[in-house]
């Protein structure tokens, strides 16, 4: 039972994203999204309170799996170079596999939708990353700076050389996305 | 004669910003345009053939100006390193004075519009800044590796940090901006 619930969850947010990224936020309507997902507008219904809902909620499904493929070989006891190295290459790989997905969350954190995200309920899911930071500065391998600058330096590089919009003009092999982080590295390490 | 041309020029470009910004591209129609301005949709067809024209120049016309905000100090004889921190601040202040004009630049570069654009005429405009990462490198002061790469860190973190949208978190100021920019030099030179 709770499989086929988790099936059609899926596939709403699957279709959520294709809609959004085709047609835009204003256009897609619920029944358009039930249509695409293959289910009754009722069945959205059950899982979300309203399109506000889905969209909001779709945006924070999509920022745990993200956090989760940065975390993918996290392991505690290397050390913090290659703990950022790692989280690097987890989000190259989310971004490379899941473009659609990416994309939809750009365009919802330029639209009015992203005041309705509980920001703590992102925040959490990005814990892991944060604390390794910390820790990083702590031990006077990071630079003591503000958290914001670390991050421009550290995530907006890897989310725009693997962004397909870049790529057009720019093909972001293995090769560059590890030259950048040496350059990342360089930014951010005392 | 031709002040009033350029007068008219110019309000009918912040009326396609503001209105652009406000209800989107495809909502914002010549004549709507042409209200917000204060002239007629036939003037408007004097200096543009039509929507696209209208938007493509619009974009074009932002860029320019953004560059030549870039390039207000520019001084060929000054040390690589200072007239990069020059360019940094050059954009750090077109972004925090004309925010509505970059916010257009940003959502033009995610629009199907884009496509429209002649690439040679937005290098054109940025051919200085480029030159200057070019001769860093053969000096043996920047790191050669790809321009697009390099362009990630010099610019991306000023335009991201100096975003209005970022500041609703972070107030970047002056003195952030040039932690940032000590970090993005780390980050590139060699």
């Amino acid at each position: 039972m709770r499989y086929k619930d988790e099936a059609k969850q899926s596939a709403i947010i699957k279709a959520t994203v294709k809609l959004v990224n085709q047609i835009g936020f204003a256009a897609s309507s619920v029944s358009k999204i039930a249509k695409e997902a293959d289910v009754s507008p009722a069945t959205i219904y059950i899982y979300y309170k309203n399109k506000e809902d889905l969209l909001v909620s779709t945006y924070i499904d999509i920022k745990q799996k993200m956090s989760e493929a940065i975390l993918k070989d996290f392991d505690d006891s290397q050390p913090i170079r290659d703990i950022m190295k790692g989280f690097w290459f987890g989000a190259f790989n989310f971004i490379k596999n899941s473009p659609g997905e990416f994309q939809y969350t750009e365009q919802f954190a330029n639209s009015p939708f992203s005041a309705l995200v509980n920001k703590s309920e992102i925040d959490k899911h990005f814990e892991p990353q944060v604390n390794i930071i910390q820790k990083g500065i702590q031990l006077k391998i990071i630079k003591d700076v503000p958290l914001e600058i670390l991050i421009v330096f550290v995530f907006f590089p890897v989310a725009i050389l693997s962004n397909p919009r870049m790529s057009e003009k720019f093909d972001c092999d293995e090769k560059s996305i590890e030259t950048a982080f040496d350059m990342a590295w360089d930014a951010i390490k005392l």
